[in-house]
Protein backbone atom coordinates (compact mmCIF):
# COMPACT_ATOMS: atom_id res chain seq x y z
CA UNK A 1 0.00 0.00 0.00
CA UNK A 2 1.56 3.47 -0.87
CA UNK A 3 0.54 6.44 1.64
CA UNK A 4 1.20 10.03 0.91
CA UNK A 5 1.91 11.89 3.92
CA UNK A 6 1.47 15.89 4.00
CA UNK A 7 2.38 18.38 6.51
CA UNK A 8 0.73 21.46 5.17
CA UNK A 9 1.71 25.37 5.00
CA UNK A 10 1.68 28.24 2.37
CA UNK A 11 5.21 28.99 2.32
CA UNK A 12 5.91 25.53 3.13
CA UNK A 13 4.05 21.97 2.49
CA UNK A 14 6.30 18.71 3.46
CA UNK A 15 4.96 15.96 1.60
CA UNK A 16 6.57 12.02 2.17
CA UNK A 17 5.62 9.03 -0.06
CA UNK A 18 6.10 5.51 1.70
CA UNK A 19 5.39 1.92 0.58
CA UNK A 20 4.14 -0.63 2.95
CA UNK A 21 4.43 -4.15 1.78
CA UNK A 22 5.02 -7.45 4.10
CA UNK A 23 5.08 -5.24 7.21
CA UNK A 24 7.83 -3.35 5.52
CA UNK A 25 8.62 -0.02 5.18
CA UNK A 26 9.76 1.96 2.01
CA UNK A 27 10.81 5.00 0.86
CA UNK A 28 8.98 6.20 -2.65
CA UNK A 29 9.73 9.76 -2.18
CA UNK A 30 10.11 12.99 0.11
CA UNK A 31 9.88 16.85 -0.57
CA UNK A 32 8.81 20.12 -0.19
CA UNK A 33 6.51 22.04 -2.31
CA UNK A 34 6.86 25.40 -1.77
CA UNK A 35 6.13 28.53 -2.99
CA UNK A 36 7.32 32.47 -2.89
CA UNK A 37 5.59 35.19 -0.50
CA UNK A 38 6.02 37.53 -3.77
CA UNK A 39 3.58 35.50 -5.29
CA UNK A 40 0.05 36.88 -4.93
CA UNK A 41 -1.65 34.73 -2.69
CA UNK A 42 -4.23 33.01 -5.19
CA UNK A 43 -1.37 31.75 -7.16
CA UNK A 44 0.41 30.35 -4.46
CA UNK A 45 -2.70 28.20 -2.95
CA UNK A 46 -2.78 26.95 -6.71
CA UNK A 47 0.74 25.94 -6.86
CA UNK A 48 0.27 24.06 -3.62
CA UNK A 49 -2.88 22.34 -5.24
CA UNK A 50 -1.29 21.61 -8.73
CA UNK A 51 1.67 20.13 -6.34
CA UNK A 52 -0.70 17.63 -4.62
CA UNK A 53 -2.29 16.84 -7.78
CA UNK A 54 0.89 16.02 -9.62
CA UNK A 55 1.88 13.76 -6.44
CA UNK A 56 -0.96 11.97 -6.42
CA UNK A 57 -1.15 11.29 -10.35
CA UNK A 58 2.54 10.92 -10.40
CA UNK A 59 2.72 8.34 -7.58
CA UNK A 60 -0.92 7.34 -7.48
CA UNK A 61 -1.27 6.27 -3.53
CA UNK A 62 -3.81 4.71 -2.44
CA UNK A 63 -4.66 6.77 0.96
CA UNK A 64 -3.13 10.45 1.92
CA UNK A 65 -2.13 11.27 5.46
CA UNK A 66 -2.48 14.78 6.87
CA UNK A 67 -1.67 16.97 9.50
CA UNK A 68 -4.74 17.72 11.94
CA UNK A 69 -4.08 20.96 13.52
CA UNK A 70 -6.30 21.69 16.20
CA UNK A 71 -3.78 24.27 17.70
CA UNK A 72 -2.33 27.68 16.71
CA UNK A 73 0.39 30.73 18.91
CA UNK A 74 -2.32 33.23 16.79
CA UNK A 75 -5.41 33.06 14.49
CA UNK A 76 -3.84 34.51 11.68
CA UNK A 77 -1.09 31.32 11.67
CA UNK A 78 -4.34 29.45 12.11
CA UNK A 79 -6.02 31.05 9.15
CA UNK A 80 -3.14 31.08 6.63
CA UNK A 81 -2.34 27.32 7.60
CA UNK A 82 -5.99 26.40 7.38
CA UNK A 83 -6.22 27.80 3.77
CA UNK A 84 -3.30 25.86 2.62
CA UNK A 85 -5.35 22.38 4.26
CA UNK A 86 -7.95 23.67 2.29
CA UNK A 87 -6.97 23.38 -1.21
CA UNK A 88 -4.88 20.00 -0.36
CA UNK A 89 -7.96 18.49 0.78
CA UNK A 90 -9.59 19.61 -2.17
CA UNK A 91 -7.08 18.51 -4.18
CA UNK A 92 -7.29 14.79 -2.45
CA UNK A 93 -11.19 14.88 -3.29
CA UNK A 94 -10.38 16.07 -6.55
CA UNK A 95 -8.33 13.18 -7.29
CA UNK A 96 -11.45 10.75 -5.91
CA UNK A 97 -8.78 9.66 -2.49
CA UNK A 98 -9.33 9.90 1.04
CA UNK A 99 -7.93 11.98 3.50
CA UNK A 100 -7.32 10.71 6.91
CA UNK A 101 -6.00 13.60 9.24
CA UNK A 102 -3.67 12.82 12.63
CA UNK A 103 -2.44 15.54 15.54
CA UNK A 104 1.08 16.04 16.28
CA UNK A 105 0.33 13.94 19.36
CA UNK A 106 -0.99 10.52 17.55
CA UNK A 107 1.92 10.99 15.32
CA UNK A 108 4.50 10.91 17.85
CA UNK A 109 2.27 8.17 19.76
CA UNK A 110 2.28 5.85 16.71
CA UNK A 111 5.65 6.59 15.59
CA UNK A 112 7.75 7.86 18.32
CA UNK A 113 6.46 5.22 20.81
CA UNK A 114 5.33 8.20 22.86
CA UNK A 115 3.00 11.00 22.84
CA UNK A 116 5.70 12.69 24.57
CA UNK A 117 8.72 12.13 21.86
CA UNK A 118 10.43 15.29 20.69
CA UNK A 119 11.86 16.69 17.00
CA UNK A 120 15.18 14.71 17.34
CA UNK A 121 13.90 11.35 18.41
CA UNK A 122 10.80 11.65 15.67
CA UNK A 123 13.59 12.70 12.71
CA UNK A 124 15.89 9.44 13.41
CA UNK A 125 12.98 6.90 14.14
CA UNK A 126 11.89 8.07 10.55
CA UNK A 127 15.49 8.06 9.34
CA UNK A 128 16.20 4.52 10.55
CA UNK A 129 12.76 3.56 9.39
CA UNK A 130 13.30 4.34 6.08
CA UNK A 131 16.99 3.64 5.57
CA UNK A 132 17.27 7.53 4.83
CA UNK A 133 20.98 8.24 4.46
CA UNK A 134 21.62 11.21 1.72
CA UNK A 135 21.38 15.03 2.39
CA UNK A 136 19.03 15.23 -1.27
CA UNK A 137 15.39 16.11 -1.22
CA UNK A 138 13.18 17.37 -4.35
CA UNK A 139 11.37 20.28 -4.16
CA UNK A 140 8.81 21.89 -5.90
CA UNK A 141 9.56 25.23 -6.04
CA UNK A 142 6.51 27.80 -7.76
CA UNK A 143 5.77 24.91 -9.74
CA UNK A 144 9.60 23.71 -10.65
CA UNK A 145 10.82 20.30 -9.37
CA UNK A 146 13.98 19.95 -8.58
CA UNK A 147 16.54 18.34 -6.18
CA UNK A 148 18.27 20.14 -3.34
CA UNK A 149 20.17 19.64 -0.52
CA UNK A 150 18.79 19.42 2.67
CA UNK A 151 18.68 22.02 5.08
CA UNK A 152 17.87 20.73 9.13
CA UNK A 153 14.24 23.37 8.55
CA UNK A 154 13.38 21.79 4.86
CA UNK A 155 14.23 18.08 6.04
CA UNK A 156 12.10 18.32 9.19
CA UNK A 157 8.69 19.22 7.31
CA UNK A 158 9.48 16.27 4.89
CA UNK A 159 10.01 13.93 7.63
CA UNK A 160 6.90 14.91 9.33
CA UNK A 161 4.69 14.19 6.35
CA UNK A 162 7.03 11.17 6.07
CA UNK A 163 6.26 10.39 9.95
CA UNK A 164 2.47 11.41 8.94
CA UNK A 165 2.00 8.28 6.23
CA UNK A 166 4.10 5.68 8.99
CA UNK A 167 1.17 6.54 11.59
CA UNK A 168 -1.71 5.94 9.33
CA UNK A 169 -0.63 2.59 8.24
CA UNK A 170 -0.32 2.00 12.43
CA UNK A 171 -3.20 3.22 13.51
CA UNK A 172 -5.15 1.33 11.14
CA UNK A 173 -3.25 -1.75 12.05
CA UNK A 174 -4.09 -1.09 15.66
CA UNK A 175 -7.67 -0.29 14.83
CA UNK A 176 -7.68 -3.98 12.54
CA UNK A 177 -6.29 -5.84 15.84
CA UNK A 178 -9.36 -4.41 18.31
CA UNK B 1 -19.30 46.81 -13.04
CA UNK B 2 -20.47 43.87 -11.13
CA UNK B 3 -18.93 42.75 -8.18
CA UNK B 4 -19.08 39.28 -5.87
CA UNK B 5 -18.90 39.95 -2.37
CA UNK B 6 -18.33 36.74 -0.10
CA UNK B 7 -18.29 36.11 3.21
CA UNK B 8 -16.49 32.68 3.34
CA UNK B 9 -17.51 29.51 5.78
CA UNK B 10 -17.66 25.48 5.79
CA UNK B 11 -21.22 25.45 6.96
CA UNK B 12 -22.75 28.59 5.45
CA UNK B 13 -20.74 30.50 2.90
CA UNK B 14 -23.00 34.22 2.15
CA UNK B 15 -22.67 35.39 -1.25
CA UNK B 16 -23.63 39.07 -3.15
CA UNK B 17 -23.86 40.38 -6.49
CA UNK B 18 -24.26 43.62 -7.24
CA UNK B 19 -23.65 45.70 -10.46
CA UNK B 20 -22.18 49.67 -9.83
CA UNK B 21 -23.30 52.12 -12.89
CA UNK B 22 -23.24 55.38 -12.91
CA UNK B 23 -22.66 55.99 -9.53
CA UNK B 24 -25.64 53.58 -8.37
CA UNK B 25 -25.58 50.13 -6.83
CA UNK B 26 -28.11 47.45 -8.21
CA UNK B 27 -28.85 43.92 -6.73
CA UNK B 28 -28.28 41.24 -9.28
CA UNK B 29 -28.49 38.36 -6.52
CA UNK B 30 -27.58 36.98 -3.08
CA UNK B 31 -27.85 34.13 -0.94
CA UNK B 32 -26.11 31.05 0.35
CA UNK B 33 -23.89 28.05 -0.11
CA UNK B 34 -24.31 25.48 2.32
CA UNK B 35 -23.30 22.02 2.80
CA UNK B 36 -24.71 19.81 5.09
CA UNK B 37 -22.23 18.49 8.60
CA UNK B 38 -22.75 15.11 7.79
CA UNK B 39 -21.03 15.04 4.40
CA UNK B 40 -17.33 14.26 4.32
CA UNK B 41 -15.35 17.31 5.01
CA UNK B 42 -13.53 16.87 1.06
CA UNK B 43 -16.83 16.90 0.03
CA UNK B 44 -17.57 20.25 1.75
CA UNK B 45 -15.19 22.41 0.81
CA UNK B 46 -15.81 20.81 -2.80
CA UNK B 47 -19.49 22.41 -2.83
CA UNK B 48 -17.73 25.33 -1.66
CA UNK B 49 -15.18 25.35 -4.56
CA UNK B 50 -18.50 24.58 -7.37
CA UNK B 51 -20.57 26.80 -5.59
CA UNK B 52 -18.42 29.96 -6.31
CA UNK B 53 -17.10 28.53 -9.59
CA UNK B 54 -20.80 28.38 -10.82
CA UNK B 55 -21.59 32.07 -9.23
CA UNK B 56 -18.81 33.65 -11.70
CA UNK B 57 -19.12 31.54 -14.64
CA UNK B 58 -23.15 32.42 -14.51
CA UNK B 59 -22.40 36.13 -14.01
CA UNK B 60 -19.14 37.07 -14.52
CA UNK B 61 -18.52 39.57 -12.53
CA UNK B 62 -15.26 41.67 -13.13
CA UNK B 63 -14.02 41.39 -9.58
CA UNK B 64 -14.41 39.34 -6.16
CA UNK B 65 -14.41 41.04 -2.95
CA UNK B 66 -14.00 38.38 -0.11
CA UNK B 67 -13.93 39.00 3.73
CA UNK B 68 -10.29 39.15 5.36
CA UNK B 69 -10.48 37.18 8.73
CA UNK B 70 -7.37 38.00 11.13
CA UNK B 71 -9.30 37.58 14.23
CA UNK B 72 -10.71 34.12 15.82
CA UNK B 73 -12.45 33.29 19.25
CA UNK B 74 -10.66 29.89 19.10
CA UNK B 75 -7.44 28.18 16.36
CA UNK B 76 -10.31 25.23 15.37
CA UNK B 77 -12.83 28.13 14.26
CA UNK B 78 -10.44 30.16 12.28
CA UNK B 79 -8.66 26.44 10.73
CA UNK B 80 -12.02 25.88 9.70
CA UNK B 81 -13.10 29.30 8.06
CA UNK B 82 -9.28 29.38 6.82
CA UNK B 83 -10.02 26.15 5.03
CA UNK B 84 -13.29 27.79 3.11
CA UNK B 85 -11.31 30.88 2.59
CA UNK B 86 -8.81 28.77 0.62
CA UNK B 87 -10.83 26.71 -2.03
CA UNK B 88 -12.84 29.95 -2.45
CA UNK B 89 -9.85 32.27 -3.70
CA UNK B 90 -8.34 28.86 -5.45
CA UNK B 91 -12.13 29.13 -7.42
CA UNK B 92 -11.33 33.04 -8.08
CA UNK B 93 -8.27 32.24 -9.00
CA UNK B 94 -8.96 29.54 -11.45
CA UNK B 95 -11.47 31.69 -12.77
CA UNK B 96 -9.09 34.38 -13.70
CA UNK B 97 -10.44 36.48 -11.32
CA UNK B 98 -8.68 38.81 -9.21
CA UNK B 99 -9.69 38.56 -5.52
CA UNK B 100 -9.53 41.25 -2.76
CA UNK B 101 -10.09 41.45 1.15
CA UNK B 102 -11.41 43.32 3.40
CA UNK B 103 -11.82 43.40 7.17
CA UNK B 104 -15.02 43.66 9.05
CA UNK B 105 -13.97 47.02 10.07
CA UNK B 106 -13.26 48.34 6.58
CA UNK B 107 -16.65 46.99 5.61
CA UNK B 108 -18.25 48.96 8.30
CA UNK B 109 -16.20 52.16 7.89
CA UNK B 110 -16.97 52.39 4.01
CA UNK B 111 -20.54 50.97 4.07
CA UNK B 112 -22.12 52.10 7.39
CA UNK B 113 -19.92 54.88 7.42
CA UNK B 114 -18.07 54.46 10.75
CA UNK B 115 -15.62 51.40 11.99
CA UNK B 116 -18.51 51.15 14.81
CA UNK B 117 -21.69 50.46 13.11
CA UNK B 118 -23.51 47.60 14.38
CA UNK B 119 -25.02 44.57 12.44
CA UNK B 120 -29.02 46.48 12.37
CA UNK B 121 -27.30 49.82 10.91
CA UNK B 122 -24.82 47.06 8.44
CA UNK B 123 -28.18 45.34 7.26
CA UNK B 124 -30.88 48.26 6.80
CA UNK B 125 -27.90 50.39 5.23
CA UNK B 126 -27.58 47.62 2.71
CA UNK B 127 -31.22 46.61 2.28
CA UNK B 128 -32.12 50.25 1.19
CA UNK B 129 -29.50 50.71 -1.44
CA UNK B 130 -30.23 47.65 -2.87
CA UNK B 131 -33.70 48.25 -2.30
CA UNK B 132 -34.18 44.83 -0.93
CA UNK B 133 -37.97 44.25 0.30
CA UNK B 134 -39.00 40.67 0.07
CA UNK B 135 -37.71 38.18 2.52
CA UNK B 136 -36.30 35.16 -0.13
CA UNK B 137 -32.79 34.55 -0.88
CA UNK B 138 -31.24 31.93 -2.71
CA UNK B 139 -29.56 28.85 -1.15
CA UNK B 140 -27.03 26.61 -3.16
CA UNK B 141 -27.72 23.59 -0.27
CA UNK B 142 -25.27 20.70 -0.91
CA UNK B 143 -24.89 21.65 -4.55
CA UNK B 144 -29.02 22.20 -5.65
CA UNK B 145 -29.99 25.90 -5.86
CA UNK B 146 -33.32 26.39 -4.47
CA UNK B 147 -35.13 29.86 -3.21
CA UNK B 148 -35.97 29.78 0.36
CA UNK B 149 -37.68 32.40 2.78
CA UNK B 150 -34.84 34.18 4.52
CA UNK B 151 -34.66 34.07 8.62
CA UNK B 152 -32.63 36.24 10.30
CA UNK B 153 -29.07 34.41 10.63
CA UNK B 154 -29.10 33.37 6.90
CA UNK B 155 -30.15 36.83 6.16
CA UNK B 156 -27.33 38.19 7.60
CA UNK B 157 -24.64 36.35 6.20
CA UNK B 158 -25.78 37.13 2.42
CA UNK B 159 -26.26 40.75 3.80
CA UNK B 160 -22.59 40.51 4.86
CA UNK B 161 -21.44 39.00 1.04
CA UNK B 162 -23.79 42.46 -0.26
CA UNK B 163 -21.61 44.92 2.42
CA UNK B 164 -18.44 43.28 0.94
CA UNK B 165 -18.80 44.49 -2.83
CA UNK B 166 -19.96 47.77 -1.82
CA UNK B 167 -17.20 48.56 0.18
CA UNK B 168 -15.12 47.30 -2.52
CA UNK B 169 -16.47 50.13 -4.95
CA UNK B 170 -16.32 52.37 -2.45
CA UNK B 171 -12.65 51.68 -1.27
CA UNK B 172 -11.47 52.01 -5.15
CA UNK B 173 -13.23 55.00 -5.18
CA UNK B 174 -11.70 56.76 -2.43
CA UNK B 175 -8.03 55.23 -3.49
CA UNK B 176 -8.80 57.35 -7.34
CA UNK B 177 -9.90 60.34 -5.60
CA UNK B 178 -6.75 60.52 -3.51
Amino acid sequence: MKILGIDPGTATTGYGLVDYLDHEFSLIDFGLISTSKELPHGQRLDLIYRGITDLITRFRPEVVSVERLFFATNALTAISVGQAIGVIKLAIQHQGLAAYDYTPMQVKLYVGGSGKADKTLMKATVKKMLNIRGSQLNEVKDGRREKRKTNKTHFDDAADALALAICHVRKQEQVTKL
